[in-house]
């Protein structure tokens, strides 16, 4: 069983592209919508929420997480690596990001000038721009587009709005041949992102499975056996995750398990609504 | 010693009409900008992050608070005060919201149809409307605008995407009378948004201060003196609030000080910027 770890709706695109070229695994999806988004949190919290839900995957019999969240990869893959699945925990624990394959993937299809969009956190922390220059010397021109992601949650992805705002942000990434989607939100916009410039626009998630498969071939022992299963757990509200998400995934969700933070962990709650007006804890 | 609360930054924008009003109080700002924004977050979240907050700023000496963020006044206020400011307590202690301030104005201002602006969670937990029905027999159309909060932290406050973005919002309140700016952050767009609808623009921050300038000429114990003087602290990055926030309060900020979330509780911490690419927490 495959674990795929996400900040809320957007990895479903990652795991949309593993479903399609994988289909024979079994998947666990953990979004964790109630505490989205994390692009502007600060660090301490973003590697708290990024352990509890790592943990949950683990406890659920995931033997290998993806991230696939690009804020979480570019700054908290090394820490949860470290803390989970280094040492005596390598042997029966993986972590894997998307930084390395994004940025593999646009190294191959780049004549030499990448652009990246993402979140303000993915930008800020430069790690996309640290791998790709491990692999060539590409020149890298990145660009923070907060905008983007809160667009695609309000179904926004076409339309007068969504190109003015995507040209807002392309107006920055001007030379650049190829321009990568570095927030699993951004394939919803990619026929707008498409439209507006003649960049190639790379959606890394395909990568993202090629690497996952070829990463299994090389490491048998991780390698479940699978139906093509999928069970979608979230920490913010079931319906609404299970309504918006399966634009994100390109098929229906099923049923959604709720998890909530206690004591540090993430664990299963009731799916109850959220009361509405003025709420006393007791 | 007044403190005044809010997610982020958009809550200085009703400091500044505390202070135009109330020139001679000394006033606390706490921006929770580590954690902003608090609309799409769970229920139990936000009451954690509201005790640490308001408990910080007791802790600074404030006897009164102000709960300047909709979406807080809308849900937890009456937890808080529950929790802060009941009993004993209430003869020290003080939490005041914005949401009343924001129905009776509203209701004084309108000629019937009321149209309310404001985060996702704050449109949810139907406070408003509420508020607004003890009042009279107003009708409200509220309509949940999430790309705005991050249009104006983006500085996009004019121009034709903020236009387009304001005019898909203002679509869903037609036959409004008067249009309550229900989020800090809306006032910035102000402009445009009267520019796009021929009812009343409301934004109750004004109404707030006479409502507060009030409360104290019937609470003298609570009246400290002061000098004007004003203290910010935030939870994100420091530099970043202090540039971006001077757009909000009209006028320069102080040095901003720092505050963290330890153990559960919010405490002063180092100023030192978040350190960039992969962070391996010790």
């Amino acid at each position: 069983m495959i674990g795929v770890y996400d900040s809320g709706f957007g990895g479903l695109t990652v795991l949309r592209a593993l479903r399609a070229r994988m289909p024979e695994h079994d998947f666990v999806y953990l979004g964790d919508s109630g505490r989205a988004p994390y692009g502007g949190r600060d660090l301490d919290t973003i590697l708290d929420f990024a352990e509890q839900c790592v943990e949950r995957l683990f406890d659920e019999g995931c033997a290998v997480v993806v991230v696939a969240c690009h804020t979480v990869s570019c700054v908290a893959l090394r820490h949860l690596q470290t803390r989970y699945a280094t040492g005596m925990n390598a042997t029966r624990r993986r972590i894997l990001g998307v930084t390395i394959p994004a940025a593999e993937a646009a190294v191959a299809a780049s004549d030499g000038h990448i652009g990246l969009l993402g979140t303000a956190r993915t930008v800020a922390s430069g790690t996309f721009v640290t791998e790709v220059h491990k692999l060539g010397g590409h020149r890298v021109t990145q660009r923070a587009a907060p905008l983007l992601a809160p667009l695609v949650e309000e179904g926004l992805t076409e339309g007068e709005l969504a190109r003015l705002t995507v040209r807002h942000y392309l107006a920055d990434l001007e030379g650049c041949d190829t321009i990568v989607l570095g927030c699993t939100h951004y394939p919803l916009l990619r026929d707008v992102i498409a439209s507006e410039t003649a960049a190639r626009v790379l959606d890394p998630a395909a990568f993202v499975a090629e690497r996952l498969l070829d990463w299994l071939a090389r490491h048998p022992d991780f390698a479940s056996g699978g139906t093509g299963a999928l069970r979608v757990l979230c920490t913010g509200d079931t319906a609404t995750f299970q309504k918006h998400g399966a634009r994100f995934l390109g098929e229906p969700i099923p049923e959604v398990e709720p998890v909530t933070a206690v004591a540090g962990r993430l664990v299963p709650r009731d799916a109850s609504a959220a009361p509405q007006g003025q709420f006393v804890r007791g």
